[in-house]
C-alpha cells in the first residue's frame, strides 16, 4: 500500500462512517413525534405539562398511584400521549442543551487558559528561541525549533478539544431526538422501539468516530505542510488532539456524572425511599433533572471519554512509529497504521449494525439482550479478520521499534497480535462484566439475596461482589500488556488499546442505547402510556443497564492500556530509559499517585452526597408546600432541580479537574520525571481497581434491585415485592452504587489517561526544566 | 559500645521488659473477681448465669429493656455482681481458649506442612548439596552450604511462628483476665479502672515486644555457634522468623477478624435492628460470641500483627546490614543496631507508661482520651532522644550499605534521621486518623449528619470520608519512604519502620486497652451493674474506639514501611539490581498485584457477610423457639453461636491465607524474578490505600453512631435518640464498616508485609529455578 492508497482510505472510510450516521439519524427521524400537536411549546422553566384541562379521558396519570399502578390498564396512546411525548422530550432537551451550553462557557474558559500554558511551557523548553534544533531521535538532522511544538501542539490541543465538545454535544442531541421515538415507536412493537434506539446509538457511535479520525488525518496533513520531514516534530505535536480531547472529556465526565447522579439519587430519596411512587413518576421534582442527567453523563460524557481514549491511543502509537523505522524510512502508510486500523473498525461496526437492525431484527423482549451480545461477537470477529489484512497491506515484514532507547526487531503479525490481543481481551472484560453484573447469574443473585437480612448485608455483599470482579478484567489487561510490550513495546501496547477501541462504533452504539432506552421508558411513564408500552421500554432499558455495564469495563480496559502506552511515550519523549522501582524518587512518586484515585473519587463522591441533600431538600419542600402535588393536580418546578443539579455540577467539577490537571504539572516540575513517572503508574495500578469494582458493584446493586422488583422466579418473588423490606435494602444499596458506577468510577478512566497525556505533552518541558525541588 | 555491650544491653532490657510486664500483671491481679462467689463453674456450653434463683432484688436485666434500660438506675454491684462478672469473665476466657487452641491445631499443622516447603525449596537452590559454596556478596571467601541455610531458615521459622502464637495468647489471657477486673474497679472510679485496663494492654505490649527481642537475640547467637564467621548466611536464615511470625499473624488476623465481625454484625442485625434490645445485652445469645471475638480478633490479631511487623523490619535491618560493610567488618554492635532501638523503646515505653499509671493518674472521665494520646506524644519524643544516644554509641561516624549491587556511603546521623522520621510519621498519622475518625471532629460529624437522608447517604459519605483519609498517611509514608531511601538506601527503609515499631510496646498497650474496656462495658450490661458503672466503662469504651483507629494507622504505615524494606531486601538477595517498570513483565505483575488486595478483601467480606447470616438465622430462631427467652425468663444458648463463629472462622481463613501465601510463589516460580517483584511493588501501592480507607470508613461510621447515641450536642440530639430513623440508618454503615475495619481492613497490613516476607525468604530458590514459564 502506497502513500496515495492511506490517503485515499483514511478520508473515505471517515466519509463513509459520517454517511452512515446521517443515513441513520434520517430512519431515526421518519418517526414523526410532533404530527398531531403543536411541539416546542413546553419551554424549560414553565410547566411541560397541559394538566388535565384537555383529553380527560387519558389515564396520564398511570403510574400515580404508587404499588397500585400496575392494577391500571392501559393509558391513552394516541394523539395526545404523542403531544405529552412531544412536550418532555422537548423539556428534557432544552435542560440538556442548557446544561452543556453553560458547561461550555466554562470549559471555553479553561481551554484558553490551558492554551496558554502548554504554549508557555511547551515554548520555554528553548526560551522561545525561533532556531532550528538538533533533532532528538535521528541524529545528525535538524528539525523544527521547540516554539513551532509549542504553537501546533496547542492548536492540535484547541482541535482535539472542539472535536470532543462536538462529538459529546451530537451525541446528546441524537440522544434527546430519538428518547420520544423509542417511546411512541414502542407502540408498533420491540423491534421497532429496539431499531430506534439502537441506531440512534449508532449515528452517535459513528458520528464520533468518523469524525475523530477526520480530524486527525486532516491536522496531520496540514501540519505536515510545514513541518516537512521533521516527523518527530509533527507526531509531538499531534499529541495536543488527545490532550484536548481528554481534558474535555474529564469535565464531561464528572460534571455530567454528578449532574446525573445527584438529580437520580435526590429524586430516589424522596420519591422511592420516602413518598413510595415509582421512579419517573412526573410528579417527582427532580424527573426531569434525572433524564437530563442520563443525556449530559451517560451520553456526552460516556462519548467524549471514548472519543479521548480514542485519540490518546492513536496519538501515542503515532509519536512512538514517528521515532521507530517507519518514520526513518518516511513510510507514510506505516506510519498511519493505527489510522488504517480505526478506518477498517468503521467498515466492521458499519457491517456490525445491519446485523442488528437489517440481518436480524428483534422480535421479541427476549430478543433484545443477545442482539446486542451478538453486536460484541460479530465486530470482534470480522475486525479480527480486517487486522490482519490492514497488517499485511500497510506495514512491512520486519521494522524497528523504538524501545526506550534501543529499537526493537518486529515484525508485521506481531503486530497483528497485538490488535488482536486487544480486541480478544475487550470481549472477555465484556463477557466478566456482563456475569457479574446481569441478575442473569448467580454473583447478583447472591446479592439480591442477601437484602433478607437488610441494606447491611447488602452493601457488604454488593461491595465484595465489586472487589472480586476485578480479577479477571485485570488479569486480561496484564496478559495484554504482557504480550504486545514483549511483541512491541510500547508500540504495541498502543496498538493493543487501538484494538479493543477500534470496534468503538459499536460499543459507543451500545452504550449509547441504554441511556436512550431509559429516557424512553421515563418518557412513556410520564406521558401516562398504556402498561404494555412500558413494559416495552422496560424491557429495552433493563438490557441497557447490562450493556451500560460491559460500555464501562471497555472504557476501563482500554484506558488502562492507553494510559501505560502514554506513559511510555511520555518517558520516551522524556529521553528516560529505565524507570526503576528501586528509587525513592519513583517509589515515593508510586505510593501517592496510588493515593490520587482515593483522592479523587472522595472528592466526586461527596459532591454528589452534598448535591443529593440539596436536592432531596428542594423535593421534600415542594412536596409540602405546592398544594395538590401528590395528588397529581398541580405541576412541580422542574426548572429548579434542574437549576439545583446544573450549579451543583459546574461548581463541583472544579476541584476534581484541578487535581487531575494539576497533579502531573506540580510533580513533574517540582520532583522531575522520574517522580512523576511513578506517580504515573501508580495512579494507574490502583486507579483501574478501584474503577473496575467502583463500577461493577454500582451495577450489581441497580440490577439486584431490577431483580426483585421484576419477581421473575420464585426466589425474586421470595424477596419483593416492591415495598418490601427486601426491596427497601436493595434501593438502599442502588442508591450507594448511583455515584460509585456512574461519576467516580467511570470518571477515574479519565484520571489515569488524562495524566498520563499531559505528562507527555508537557514532557519535553519537564525534561528541560522539570524537578526544581529534587533532581 | 564494643562486642560486650550489645550483648548486655539487649538482654538486659528484654528481662526489664518482662519484669515490667509481670509487674503490671501482678498489680492487675490484686483487684479480686472470685473473692465472694466461687468462681469457674460458667463451663463454656452451659448456661453462665445462675438468672433468677439469687440475689431476686438485683436488677440483673438493668439493660433488658430497651430504650427504657436508662430509666433504671443502680443496679447491684454488691458480692452477687462480682459472683456474675465472675462467671461471664470466665465464659469469654473459656471460648477464647477454646477458638485459640482449636485454631492452633490447624496452625500447627500449616506450620509442619510450611516448614518442610521451605526446606525443600531452599534446600534444593544447590541440589541439597553439604558442600561449603563461594560466598554472594563477599567476594573470594567460602560460606555455609545452601543446605545449611535452608535448615537454620525452617529453625527461625519455627521460632517465629511459636513467638507469635506465644505472644497473642498471652495477649488474649490477659485480655480476658482483666476484662471483668476493670468492671470491678469501675466501682472504686472511672482512675482505678482505667488503670486496670491500662495495665492488662502494657502486660500485652511489654511481653511481647520483649519476647520478640529476647528470642530473635538468642536466636542470632545459637545460629552464629554454627555460622562463626558467615553473616551473609546467618542473617539470611534469620529471615526465617519473620516470615514464621508474619504468617501466623495472618491466620490470627483473617481468622480472628472473621470471627469477632461474624458475630458482632450477627448479634447487632437481630439484637439492635430486629429486638431493639440493647448491645451487650444478656439475652441476646450472640452475645458472648461478640464477647469473645473482642479478644481473639482486636487482642490476639494484633498482637501477631504487631509482632509480624516488628519481627520482618528487624529481619530486614539485620540482612541489609550484614551484606554491607558492618557485616564485612564484623562489627557486631553495629548489625545489632536494630535490636539496641528495640531494647531502648522497651526502656522509653517502661518511662511512658508511668505517666498514665502513676506520675499523673487519671481521675475524670474527661481525662482518659487525652492520657491515651499523651502516651503517643510522650513515647515519641523519649525516644527521639533515646535513639539519638543509640546511634551515636553503636554506630560508627561514616560506613557502607548494600544499595542494589553498590555500596553506599552513610553517616551515622543519616541513620538517626531514618529513626526518627519513621517516628514522627507515626504519630502524624495516628493524629490524622484520629482527626477522620473521631466524633469530636467534623468529618464524622458530618458523616453523622447525612444519615439524616438515610443510609445512602451515610455510607456515600463514610466511603468518601475512608478515601479522604487516605491523603495525609499515604503522603507522610511516602515522604518517609524519600528521605529513608536517599539517607540509607533499603536499611534506611527498614530502620524507618523500626523507628515507627520501636514504641510498639506503648503502642500495643494502648490498642489492647480498647478491647479490654470494650468487654468491660459488656461485662457491665451483662452483670447488670448500676448505671453509674455503665457510663463509667462506657467512658473507657469510647476512648479506646479512637485509640483503635489510632492503632490500625500505625500497624498499616509501619506495614508499608516493613514491606518495602522487604521488598528491597528480596530485590538484594535475589541479586537483582534494577526493577524497571518500563518492562512487560514488571509491569504486568504491578498491575496483577494491585488487584490481590481486592481479591483478598472480595473473599474475607463475604465470609463474614456469610457467617453472620448464618449467626442472624441462629439467633432469630432462639429467640422464636426459647420461650421466655426476650422477656428474660430464660438463658439463651451461647454456645451454639461460639460455634458457628469459630467454625465459619477456621473453614473461611483458608482461601485468603492460600492466596497470600500461594501468590508469590507461583508467580516467582513460574514468573520469576521481575515478575515478582512487579506485584510486590502493585500489591503494596493499592494495598495501603484500600487497608487505610477501609479502616478509617468502618471507625467514622462507629463513631457517627455513637455520636447520635450519645446525643451530647443539640447537632446531636436533633439527630438521635437511639431508634430514630437517623439512627436506624448509622446503624447500617456501623455494621458495613464492622468487615471493613476489622477483618479485610486490618489484614490487608498483612498480606502486603506477609508475600514480601516470604518472597524474601524464597529469594534463593526464585533466582536459582525461578521463571520455568517466563524468564
Amino acid at each position: 500500500m502506497g502513500f496515495s492508497a492511506a490517503d485515499a482510505v483514511i478520508p473515505a472510510c471517515a466519509v463513509i462512517g459520517i454517511a452512515f450516521a446521517l443515513w441513520q439519524w434520517f430512519l431515526v427521524a421518519k418517526v414523526k413525534v410532533s404530527a398531531y400537536a403543536p411541539a416546542g411549546n413546553g419551554v424549560h422553566g414553565r410547566p411541560v405539562f397541559r394538566t388535565e384541562d384537555e383529553d380527560g379521558e387519558d389515564a396520564r396519570m398511570g403510574g400515580g398511584g404508587g404499588g397500585e399502578s400496575d392494577d391500571e390498564e392501559d393509558g391513552g396512546d394516541g394523539p395526545a400521549a404523542v403531544a405529552r411525548c412531544a412536550e418532555i422530550q422537548n423539556a428534557i432537551s432544552v435542560g440538556a442543551n442548557s446544561f452543556l451550553f453553560t458547561q461550555y462557557k466554562y470549559l471555553a474558559a479553561f481551554t484558553v487558559i490551558f492554551a496558554v500554558v502548554i504554549f508557555l511551557f511547551l515554548g520555554s523548553v528553548h526560551r522561545f528561541s525561533t532556531a532550528s534544533q538538533p533533532c532528538q531521535y535521528t541524529k545528525g538532522k535538524t528539525c523544527k525549533p521547540a516554539l513551532a511544538n509549542a504553537v501546533f501542539t496547542t492548536i492540535a490541543f484547541l482541535l482535539g478539544a472542539v472535536t470532543s465538545v462536538v462529538s459529546g454535544f451530537l451525541g446528546m442531541r441524537i440522544a434527546t431526538f430519538a428518547n420520544a421515538r423509542t417511546t411512541l415507536e414502542a407502540r408498533r412493537g420491540i423491534g421497532a422501539a429496539f431499531a430506534t434506539a439502537f441506531r440512534s446509538g449508532a449515528v452517535m457511535g459513528f458520528l464520533l468516530s468518523s469524525l475523530g479520525l477526520l480530524v486527525l488525518y486532516v491536522a496531520i496533513k496540514l501540519f505536515g505542510l510545514y513541518y516537512h520531514d521533521d516527523w518527530e516534530g509533527l507526531y509531538e505535536s499531534i499529541t495536543g488532539y488527545g490532550l484536548g480531547g481528554s481534558s474535555m472529556a474529564l469535565f464531561g465526565r464528572v460534571g455530567g456524572g454528578i449532574y446525573t447522579k445527584a438529580a437520580d439519587v435526590g429524586a430516589d430519596l424522596v420519591g422511592k425511599v420516602e413518598r413510595n411512587i415509582p421512579e419517573d413518576d412526573p410528579r417527582n421534582p427532580a424527573v426531569i433533572a434525572d433524564n437530563v442527567g442520563d443525556n449530559v453523563g451517560d451520553i456526552a460524557g460516556m462519548g467524549s471519554d471514548l472519543f479521548g481514549s480514542y485519540a490518546e491511543s492513536t496519538c501515542a502509537a503515532l509519536f512512538v512509529a514517528s521515532i521507530s523505522s517507519f518514520g526513518a524510512d518516511h513510510d507514510f502508510a506505516a506510519v498511519c497504521y493505527p489510522l488504517l486500523i480505526s478506518s477498517a473498525g468503521l467498515v466492521v461496526c458499519l457491517v456490525t449494525t445491519l446485523f442488528a437492525t437489517d440481518f436480524f431484527k428483534v422480535k421479541t423482549v427476549r430478543g433484545v439482550a443477545p442482539a446486542l451480545k451478538l453486536q460484541l461477537v460479530i465486530s470482534t470477529a470480522l475486525m479480527t479478520v480486517a487486522a490482519l489484512v490492514v497488517t499485511f497491506a500497510a506495514l512491512p515484514a520486519k521494522f524497528t521499534m523504538f524501545d526506550f532507547g534501543e529499537q526493537k526487531q518486529v515484525k508485521n503479525w506481531h503486530v497483528f497480535f497485538c490488535v488482536a490481543i486487544g480486541l480478544w481481551a475487550g470481549l472477555a472484560i465484556g463477557f466478566i462484566t456482563e456475569y457479574f453484573t446481569s441478575n442473569a447469574y448467580s454473583p447478583v443473585r447472591d446479592v439480591a439475596d442477601s437484602c433478607r437480612t437488610g441494606a447491611a448485608t447488602n452493601v457488604i455483599f454488593g461491595l465484595a461482589l465489586g472487589y472480586k470482579s476485578v480479577i479477571v478484567p485485570v488479569l486480561a489487561i496484564a496478559v495484554s500488556i504482557y504480550v504486545s510490550f514483549t511483541l512491541a513495546s510500547i508500540y504495541g501496547i498502543a496498538i493493543a488499546a487501538l484494538g479493543m477501541l477500534s470496534t468503538v462504533a459499536t460499543g459507543l452504539a451500545i452504550d449509547a442505547y441504554g441511556p436512550i432506552s431509559d429516557n424512553a421508558g421515563g418518557i412513556a411513564e410520564m406521558a401516562g402510556m398504556s402498561r404494555r408500552i412500558r413494559q416495552r421500554t422496560d424491557a429495552l432499558d433493563a438490557a441497557g443497564n447490562t450493556t451500560a455495564a460491559i460500555g464501562k469495563g471497555f472504557a476501563i480496559g482500554s484506558a488502562a492500556l492507553v494510559s501505560l502506552a502514554l506513559f511510555g511515550a511520555f518517558v520516551s519523549r522524556a529521553g528516560v530509559t529505565v524507570i526503576n522501582v528501586l528509587s525513592p524518587k519513583v517509589f515515593a512518586g508510586m505510593l501517592a499517585g496510588g493515593m490520587l484515585p482515593y483522592w479523587f473519587s472522595a472528592m466526586t463522591m461527596k459532591s454528589v452526597g452534598s448535591a443529593a441533600l440539596k436536592m432531596v431538600e428542594e423535593v421534600r419542600r415542594q412536596f409540602s408546600t405546592i398544594p395538590g402535588l401528590m395528588e397529581g393536580r398541580a405541576t412541580p418546578d422542574y426548572a429548579s432541580c434542574v437549576r439545583i443539579s446544573t450549579d451543583a455540577s459546574l461548581r463541583e467539577m472544579m476541584p476534581p479537574g484541578a487535581l487531575v490537571l494539576l497533579a502531573p504539572l506540580v510533580v513533574g516540575t517540582f520532583f522531575g520525571v522520574h517522580a512523576l513517572a511513578g506517580l504515573l503508574a501508580g495512579a494507574l495500578v490502583s486507579g483501574v481497581q478501584v474503577a473496575i469494582s467502583a463500577s461493577n458493584s454500582g451495577g450489581a446493586w441497580d440490577n439486584a434491585k431490577k431483580y426483585i422488583e421484576a419477581g421473575a422466579s420464585e426466589h425474586a418473588k421470595s424477596l419483593g415485592p416492591k415495598g418490601s423490606e427486601a426491596h427497601k435494602a436493595a434501593v438502599i444499596g442502588d442508591t450507594i452504587g448511583d455515584p460509585l458506577k456512574d461519576t467516580s468510577g467511570p470518571s477515574l478512566n479519565i484520571l489515569i489517561k488524562l495524566m498520563a497525556v499531559e505528562s507527555l505533552v508537557f514532557a519535553p518541558f519537564f525534561a528541560a526544566h522539570g524537578g526544581l525541588i529534587i533532581n
